[in-house]
């Protein structure tokens, strides 16, 4: 702990992912994403940028990533077609800015961070969030763009009937997808981002924990930044992300305490798979996460770690 | 305190409610349509119904009434459209259910329900809320059944600006519309329902805190059951209901210290103006609000009392 400490922590997703089923060349593909997604947040914190720039960045990197639910791999829903949601938060001021169900945008958290700078709102949804962004020049991309096979094939799967999945479930194995960033800037200052592509075969307009503050996404110097992923139905009845806020400020918890708390206990007692990333004004991090992995990293000046199991 | 206690509070918007501007016709047009909401709540649990059934019911007479921002007297979107949002929760099960710009259904509340009940989503939106309604036997309106005289013209006032208005807004006063019930049943189970038009001139579908579980609307037998009205973007930014619950559950502050301590301090420090209704499993009911007004009442067995100022 000391001046100008600054630190990043990123998560792509958690879930039943085995080991077993993991080839040597997908693991490593997944942890060079990771690591680019990690340092492209780091750099903006260690040139001095805000931390809601940096995890915007991170997120950005993930989004641009076909390996991970969120911006250019998103699921298909039950249409066809690739629905978004995504939420950022500024510990410092408690502005937040969130999207869902947008299309065709490149990067959903980017349109959400300029809800939070732009508009009176928080969380616009749809056509509309569409018709507000028409001002600002944010990359717009085709129906191909966002058209990644081995989503196609795990739609393919079960289009047409009444299921749903979290990303690429499949018998056994689940992937709870999201993406997300939290960190702390050298001006002392929180932030968390949390991007995703929903459920595969999602019909109803459903829309999950990550665009909605508190729940999936939070933030607060007073206390901690959160980005959480898991089954978003039992993150949302948790209220997780503010959970972990209100175990610090209310019961006096340590950062990795409250995070352990909600998520291995609170959230399991409710039935809910899944895991947060979690830092604090002290630059600690904590990633706890109750099911078999988590793609996650962390950087801080003491160096970088990322992991999945 | 005692068996088979059981109780009800509901609320129809708070705001700039002022003395000076109300009729004596009007005030009582307000109290007997807030007593018709209690005594059709008060009624259900009476009989030992579900906490859940009475907060629907006396939700559902809210919303029929063109005088409350929810249901019929739903003011106009930017684009003359009415788009409602509810929500309900089950302190019980933490089960949750919500819908979100909606249009057209009579009773999105009841919507909602049927959300809680048949779906293993929480959180259904536009088009989609509607589609999963398809095999239910849910009463649907015509456009011209929401049209409401007032509300068009509070709309015409500021339509095709960029101007918007929770609710009734006009020079200094501002009713900010939402109505809510909360309530105890004999089993000893909370429920917390809420509902809102949202507000007038409202673009780029946006959604407020109404429809969203921790934010606008929560219950858990642990601490309380909440329904919030106000200024939705702060009660969003402050997660006002889940906070109750936590000011409870990890501070130990009894119902009445939780619900004071988040709306007259913690709302009030973010700029938010707006109260809540709440209520714990020993039936105590508190209903704090920061702004001059909120049409409120509350019923127990010990009879019952209506309040604006």
């Amino acid at each position: 702990m000391g001046k100008d400490i600054h630190a990043i922590a990123i998560h792509g997703g958690a879930g039943t992912i085995l080991r077993s089923k993991m080839t040597e060349e997908k693991e490593r593909d997944y942890r060079e994403a990771l690591e680019t997604a990690l340092d492209a947040g780091y750099l903006v914190l260690d040139q001095g940028g805000t931390s809601l720039d940096a995890v915007e960045k991170a997120v950005n990197a993930l989004e641009n990533c076909p390996l991970f639910n969120a911006g250019k791999g998103s699921v298909f829903n039950a249409k066809g077609q690739h629905e978004m949601d995504a939420s950022i938060m500024d510990g410092h001021t408690l502005h937040a800015g969130a999207v869902a169900a947008v299309r065709n945008f490149k990067n959903p958290i980017t349109l959400a961070h300029k809800v939070l700078v732009h508009s009176d709102h928080v969380l616009l949804v749809g056509e509309g969030a569409m018709e507000f962004a028409k001002p600002f020049d944010l990359e717009i991309e085709t129906d191909e763009y966002f058209h990644v096979d081995h989503r196609y094939a795990q739609w393919q799967k079960i289009k047409g009937s009444d299921s749903f999945q979290l990303d690429h479930a499949k018998e056994d194995k689940k992937y709870l997808g999201t993406v997300g960033a939290v960190a702390l800037d050298k001006h002392g200052n929180l932030a968390a981002a949390t991007s995703t592509g929903g459920m595969t075969n999602k019909k109803f307009g459903r829309i999950g924990d990550s665009p909605l503050i508190g729940l999936g996404n939070y933030a607060n110097n007073k206390t901690c930044a959160v980005s959480c992923t898991g089954s978003g139905e039992y993150l949302m009845r948790g209220v997780t992300a503010y959970d972990i806020s209100c175990l610090m400020e209310y019961k006096g918890l340590s950062l990795d305490e409250a995070a352990k708390e909600s998520v291995m206990n609170r959230l399991l007692a409710l039935g809910g798979d899944g895991g947060v990333i979690a830092i604090d004004v002290k630059g600690n991090i904590s990633m706890p996460f109750n099911c078999e992995g988590m793609y996650r990293g962390m950087r801080n000046s003491g160096g970088k770690e990322i992991s999945i199991y």
